[in-house]
Order: C-alpha cells, then sequence, then structure tokens
C-alpha cells in the first residue's frame, strides 16, 4: 500500500515535469484575465440598442439592458414610459444602503399632481415567473444555491430554475433592475424602477418583477448619498437626484449610443470563466474557494475593439 | 384513513378559531420589527470602548467593533498604531465598486517617505483561523452555507466553522474590516485596513486577516466616489479622502464616545429575529424564501434607551 503510494506520487512528479520541459517557459495559471484575453470575438455579443435604456445625470450616464424574456409586458410598458418622457426630469428618491436605489414621481399617489401617462399602464399584474424560449439550454452552475434548486445565466441576468416545473425566475444580484409596488402584486408596473445596490436581496425573488440590469454607470448609482429617512428615501425633495433623461438607446443618434459588448454566458470561455472565479489561481491567494455564488459573478463588459 | 383526516382538519379550524377567539384580536404576523420590539435589555450589549476604533472625517463618523479573539496580534497592533496617531492624515486611497473601501499611507512602499511607525509593529503573519474560546456555544443558522460546512454568528461577527477540526474563520461580509497585504502572508499586519462595500466576496475569506466591522456610519464609506485607476484606486492624489482621526473610543472623553448597542446574537430573541428574517411576513411579501444568507443578516445597533 505504502510503496504504490509512493510509485504513484513519482509518477506524479514526472509528468509535472514532463509538461514543464514540453512547454519550456511554465504556463501561467489560469485566471478570469487570462480566460478574457483568450477570447475570440464570437464570446462577445452587442445588446439590441432596442433593449437599452440609457439614463442621463449629472453624475454620468447609467446603461441598463432590459430582457422582455423575464417580464414581456413590464419590458414593453417601460419602453413607452420612456418614449413618452415619463421619466425625464424624474427624481432619484430614495437611497437605502446596501439595498436599493429608487426613482419615480414622488407624487404619484396625489391624482392632482402625479405626472400625466398617455399610452402607457400605471399598473399592470407582476411577472415574477417565465419559462426558457424554445431552443434555450440553461445551463446550472456547478455549486448549487442557497435559495433556489438551480441557479445560471440568460444572457448575462441571474437566473433560477425549478427543474420539476421548468418555471425561471430571475435573481436580485447588484445591478438588477426592477419595478417597485405597493402591497399588492399589481400596484407596479414600471413608473418607479429600482436596482440592487449591496448583498444579494434574495428575499425579493418571486415577490417583483425583475427585467434588466445595470451594465455600465452603475458605479454612479452606488456611490449616491444614502437617504436618512425610512427606507432610505430622502428626507427633504432638496436631497432628490434629478434625472435628466432616460431614453432607449434605440432612439439616440448612432454616435450618441452606448457602444459595449457583453459576455456571453453559453460558450465554454464563459465556463472557464466562472472556473477561473470559483478557484482564484492570481498569486496574491493562497486557497482557492473552490465555489461561487451567482451573484459573486459580475458579467464582464467591454467597449468592442476597433 | 381519509375519514381520519377529515376529522384531524377539523380539530385544526376549531383550534384555530378558538385562538382567534381566545385573543380576541388576531396577533400579528411575527416581523423582525416586532422581535426587536419584544426584545428585553438584556438582548442587547454594549460594545467595549477598548474595542471600539472612531474614524472621523469630513463625511462624519465611522465606528468600528474590533475582535481580538478573530486575530489577537492583530488587533493589538491596529490599536498600537492608531495610538500612536499612525492613521491621523491618512487617505483612504482605494474604493472598488462592489468590493472594498481601504486606507493606507501611499508613500508606504518608499522608505525615504514612508510615515515612521515607532512601537507597533508594520508586519505580521496573517491571523487566518481561530478556535472558540472556553465556553462559547457555536449556534450554526439553519439553512447552512455554499462556501463553508456551517456558518453563525460569534457577538455580531459572521463566522464560518470546520466542525471537524473546530477551527473557525471570519466571513467577508459587507462592512467587514480586515487588514490588507500584499502577495506573501505575513506581508499585512494592519498598516492598510479595508472594508467590504459590496456583495460578500467569500473567495477573500482565509485568505487576508478579518479582525472586526463597522457597526455605524457604513452609509458613509459606502457613499464614497469610486476610484478610477485599476482596483478601484485613486487616480490621483486629489481625489484621496484624508481621514482626521482614528481613535479608540476608550481613549475619548466619555461624552464624545459612541453611545450604540448591538443585538446579541446568542440569544433566542436573535433566533426569532433570524427566522423572522428567513420568512418574511410584513403584507409587503407574497412569498417567503424559507433560508437567509448569513450576509445577508445585518446585526441591528441601537441608541441605547435613556
Amino acid at each position: 500500500m505504502r510503496r504504490q503510494e509512493c510509485t504513484l506520487i513519482a509518477g506524479l512528479f514526472l509528468a509535472l515535469r514532463f509538461t514543464a520541459h514540453a512547454a519550456e517557459i511554465p504556463e501561467p495559471p489560469t485566471t478570469a484575465a487570462s480566460v478574457l484575453a483568450q477570447s475570440t470575438a464570437s464570446d462577445w455579443r452587442r445588446p439590441d440598442p432596442e433593449n437599452l435604456l440609457c439614463l442621463d445625470f449629472d453624475r454620468g450616464r447609467v446603461v441598463m439592458e432590459l430582457d422582455p424574456r423575464l417580464a414581456p409586458r413590464h419590458v414593453a410598458n417601460v419602453k413607452a414610459l420612456v418614449r413618452e418622457g415619463y421619466f425625464n426630469g424624474i427624481p432619484i428618491v430614495r437611497v437605502q444602503d446596501n439595498y436599493v436605489v429608487q426613482w419615480g414621481d414622488p407624487d404619484a399617489a396625489d391624482p392632482a399632481k402625479a405626472r400625466p401617462i398617455s399610452r402607457a399602464q400605471r399598473q399592470l399584474p407582476a411577472e415574477l415567473e417565465f419559462g426558457l424560449p424554445e431552443g434555450v439550454r440553461f445551463s446550472p452552475l456547478p455549486d448549487g444555491d442557497l435559495y433556489a434548486p438551480e441557479v445560471g445565466f440568460l444572457d448575462g441576468i441571474p437566473i433560477a430554475r425549478d427543474p420539476g416545473s421548468g418555471l425561471c425566475w430571475p435573481i436580485h444580484s447588484y445591478g438588477m433592475l426592477g419595478a417597485g409596488r405597493d402591497d399588492a402584486l399589481d400596484s407596479g408596473g414600471g413608473t418607479e424602477l429600482y436596482v440592487v445596490n449591496g448583498q444579494a436581496p434574495r428575499h425579493l425573488d418571486r415577490n417583483v418583477t425583475l427585467f434588466g440590469r445595470v451594465i455600465q454607470g452603475m458605479e454612479l448609482l452606488s456611490a449616491l448619498p444614502r437617504g436618512t429617512a425610512p427606507m432610505g428615501f430622502y428626507a427633504t425633495p432638496a436631497e432628490r437626484i434629478p434625472i435628466r433623461s432616460l431614453r432607449v438607446a434605440a432612439d439616440l443618434p448612432e454616435p450618441e449610443r452606448p457602444r459595449l459588448e457583453i459576455l456571453r454566458t453559453d460558450t465554454a470561455t464563459f465556463r472557464r470563466w466562472v472556473e477561473a472565479r470559483r478557484n482564484r489561481r492570481e498569486p496574491w491567494f493562497h486557497r482557492a474557494a473552490g465555489k461561487i455564488d451567482i451573484s459573486n459573478l459580475p458579467i464582464p463588459i467591454r467597449t468592442p475593439p476597433p
């Protein structure tokens, strides 16, 4: 028994030495950065400008990608609201630390003062679950999840799936975009929007409609001063942060549209990137976790190479 | 079989009706807020001013509680550095979105310009694991963890435990305080400190020394502008945010010390509070998660009642 072990170990040493010799220069360990450096053009996708929202305010621009598959009626309604200029001049009214940033009409509850809506809906039933579109294969992450039976990505959106029913739902991770509501499930609809700005509040999953996520400029929302009134609302109107405009990228002149590419999440490159994040091999790390939580995989974005 | 089931169900209805009748007004559902409202003085503890750090800067005060049980040499060394005024005037040099805020001497690598240290150590071996002190009982959270075999709290500090070896380690959750280091495990020591400002970076667990956490004023650190240089460092010295002073609360005149109480995490009240966070019963929620991640339990703090 002992002897056999020794032989095996010697064999391993030889194999390692041979590999190192064959490559001449030892290969650097696979890191998330090296996976991205080796990616090819087909590992990246350009988001459809029809599904990109540009929020412009004093601090800069926040870009959000909508996914109609998660909540088709909400995406259509939010775009309708955006296109009738509903959000232009609407302020950020709430920044709760380690929870959410929220914007909406502060007078929405007062029929005399509420901002008018011409063609869009004011309210919609919540859209909490969806079926995977025909032909889309779901690849669960290898380490499971504390809250859901399976989790993975749908074009960069973190989602959970019940393998029994096949139903999926989006996950409340950092940067996810949703439609605020009151107590009733049909009291939202998209006039009040929120973005997760902290530890994934997974207890919100399937309680409120998510339909997209921030893909650029999140650091502008996350650095906003926190509100001091209950639930992080700004205590005075003067503290509210006006949004100059919220627009669909497709409606902007070509040069003003965001030029971005997002790492595809259905490729071998993505699986290698996840593996590099599960087991960090950068020299700083002395212990690899060997695990990854879905909310700890911020999907890479880049400006397309010329 | 069927019949017996019916009898049981009828019995349940009666029991429910009797309870409702006996209470006259139906009892409101147990929420995190109602658990705290029913807490008694003994559910709260006052932190030892000898283990509280007060970081004062232009935006206000951040209060951190140190726990020498996690990393005794680091806590002693950080307090020694604090007491020789090492951090007074030192700036916040790095704010990486959804990761860490960090402060330290920007000239530390240059022996000619590095801020001098008189009695404290510049470097210490990392302290990554610890044994539970005699008499401390560990109560794991009911839902487990993705990264560690068991997780729970030690006086408000989120920790993991290996039931085999009995060894524990602190968890990188929002607000946790650690000592930055270079690649070598003994290259830290407390001259450069960091606080987690986003989704729990659990891959750092047992790679770097944690020794306390922010208990008040976290929203001042989390709202700082993000650095634009690699790893979130501020690109220019002008962007750095000077710390006016970092002091041990015990060294402040009594009226200037923080007056705070922290919910004990070894009580029945705490277990009820965890249960109320696992299953939200506030009227807004239509679905209770039935699960909780350790990093989603921000331990309540209050100003002591008069």
